[in-house]
């Protein structure tokens, strides 16, 4: 649970920066944000006044709401035409999430609140969120020890001859039984993902629609990434990319199997992704610049003769290394071209460098990192090695 | 894969919808929305003008969705800049689906598109998928048979002294293995749902935000549905309801089972939802009202003196006996008040008469059925009995 001052100064950031936009306040409604800033997720609409005291309104379950969340004024939702009544005549400019709100939800309140103006703080909330406390730090380290248990079993039940959906199976079932809650949150519109993949070279040497270096061929067009039905085999890279969720909190971790031998190339661009982790994770201080990152990165996987396969198939490659996690998956910041605000202490990132080789497969490393004045933090504690079987 | 005369007669029946609304087109951005419309759930956008052929625009993958999708017109997503010309300049009003589009997507597209008003036609998208062909009702039975042979499984390895989350990993180990691509769609606004989960008593008579009859008490604040640490005691009910996903297609279904022996009330209360399934079940046919449908359910319940624990906790009951099913969880239609629509041959429905009795736990009975002229067809095929261990 959370704790009560955990949620204030949460709040008070966004306040502060609701202030600084000129607004009267934020309606919250999508349930991971309202989770941040209550310590809920029931079924609920946040009203955040740019001072003072939040009011939680709650549709269901109400007593559960009452019992969860550490704020003093949770109420029942209201009939749409008492709505209005809740808020103060001077409110008038309301921001609203507009990146996750669905039209119809923005229709209806504007509708049952004629009088206010709804304006964007998408980016906002996520720079408000993409800074860690010592509590959430706390949990992505849980959710990490989590990962690094079942990628620790893995030697026990990969075998030659398995399908893709065998080993994401074994992996996925120790998983849950460690406690993981299964569903992946993710912010960016039309992306989708179920725990993780487990791959073969065929399989991880594939096209697909997740905005990923390695995306897995999935089951059927429907679900067209993660695990394939294609079989496991000796001297190919298996690559394990696996997401715990404990608690709420998201930590996510690469790692790479081979029963036998592993092709030269494959070897040499797992020891340039190595060598790409080290880099960033020494530069994950604050004031670093995310762009600049990105490009140091392209320049070294350019310099080891690698750019062509660098994060994903010829083509369709991946323009990030790393991105922010938490309480979804694609949090801020990113580690790619565009973002030019500098790191900041508590920001927590997986740092992914992989290359995809069409024909040989995919390889490379994930861990997850907490940026300090030290250089990234390993969440994701446990060896980068290849496991040879 | 989907073949060609089955995504074209698709499109002839939302083209048909478009017409009689006026429009001249509808986009279409919604993953499953274009999956269902092109046969391919790539990252794309489908422009649908209310005749002719459809055009799909790619971002990401594109040589995936041209191997997929049965339509002629695949092309790269444009820059901004040139969607415009992709464009007839007499296309003025274009449908969108509100209910699921977020509003930075309208605001896009309303920006780049500046001649173009968007309208709402998120019921008519509902109302098109909610009849399924001969195919789409064949994936649904596969899905159901998959479903029904872990069902078989549960007697192997359900024990008293497990915890609910062992129960659900045993479960979902299973269904894996059995090709369950797992990630699960809903429609709703602030709906989330990982597989299903297996729940004890004191787990399945809890308060929860999920819109369902059953909730599970989840394994944190932060995912507050599913099953949880409690531990599966002797003569309780152990309510297991999962859905699976094979193809993209959804069924769903719950069977209880007990270690030892059932106290006589929950034992009434299943009879009773078996004589509501039975009466829906043969109701189950094209013309049949669902408004009338759930009131005839809530009447039995309440003949039977148990109105107060139907379909959900005290005060926070679920309004619905049953809810379509296809590509997501949550489709038309529903057997609720409110929904007066006749049903249709070959609408696919999840019947689902629970009842919670807080201390005691949930009992009752889900399968999913098709409305066919001589009632529904059940599509999870296996007994209804409760398994006594």
């Amino acid at each position: 649970m959370i704790n009560r001052e955990e949620v204030q100064s949460r709040i008070a950031r966004m306040q502060s920066l609701l202030k600084d936009k000129g607004l009267d306040g934020a309606l919250f409604i999508v349930p991971v944000d309202v989770y941040y800033f209550s310590g809920t997720r029931q079924n609920s609409v946040l009203w955040m006044p740019v001072e003072g005291e939040p009011m939680l309104l709650v549709r269901k379950s109400f007593s559960r709401a009452k019992e969860e969340s550490v704020l003093a004024d949770v109420r029942s939702f209201p009939a749409s035409k008492d709505l209005p009544d809740l808020f103060s005549s001077r409110i008038k400019k309301i921001g609203m999430t507009f990146d996750a709100v669905p039209v119809h939800q923005l229709n209806y309140y504007n509708k049952v609140l004629p009088g206010c103006a709804f304006t964007d703080i998408s980016v906002l909330n996520r720079d408000v969120r993409s800074v860690k406390s010592p509590y959430e730090l706390e949990q992505i380290r849980r959710c990490g020890r989590a990962l690094c248990l079942v990628f620790g079993q893995v030697p026990h039940f990969l075998k030659a001859g398995m399908r893709e959906v065998d080993v994401a199976a074994e992996f996925e079932y120790r998983l849950r039984k460690a406690g993981n809650e299964g569903y992946i949150r993710m912010r960016a519109f039309s992306q989708e993902l179920f725990m993780g993949l487990a791959v073969s070279a065929g399989g991880a040497a594939s096209y697909g629609c997740f905005d990923g270096a390695v995306t897995g061929r999935g089951l059927s067009s429907a679900s067209p990434g993660g695990s394939s039905l294609q079989i496991i085999k000796e001297n190919e890279p298996v690559l394990i990319d696996y997401t715990g969720v404990f608690n709420g909190y998201l930590a996510d971790m690469t790692r790479i199997f081979v029963i036998g031998r592993l092709d030269p190339d494959l070897q040499r661009a797992f020891e340039v992704s190595l060598e790409i982790q080290a880099f960033l994770q020494k530069e994950l201080k604050p004031g670093a610049l995310c762009e600049k990152l990105y490009q140091d990165a392209v320049e070294m996987a350019d310099r080891a003769g690698l750019s062509k396969c660098f994060m994903g198939m010829p083509g369709e490659q991946a323009r990030f290394v790393g991105h922010g996690v938490g309480l979804e998956l694609d949090e801020f910041p990113v580690i790619a071209k565009g973002f030019k605000e500098p790191l900041q202490a508590g920001q927590t990132i997986a740092i992914e460098p992989k290359f995809v080789m069409p024909g040989k497969g995919a390889i490379g490393i994930e861990n997850t990192f907490a940026v300090t004045t030290s250089g990234g933090e390993k969440l994701t504690d446990m060896p980068d090695a290849i496991t040879f079987l």
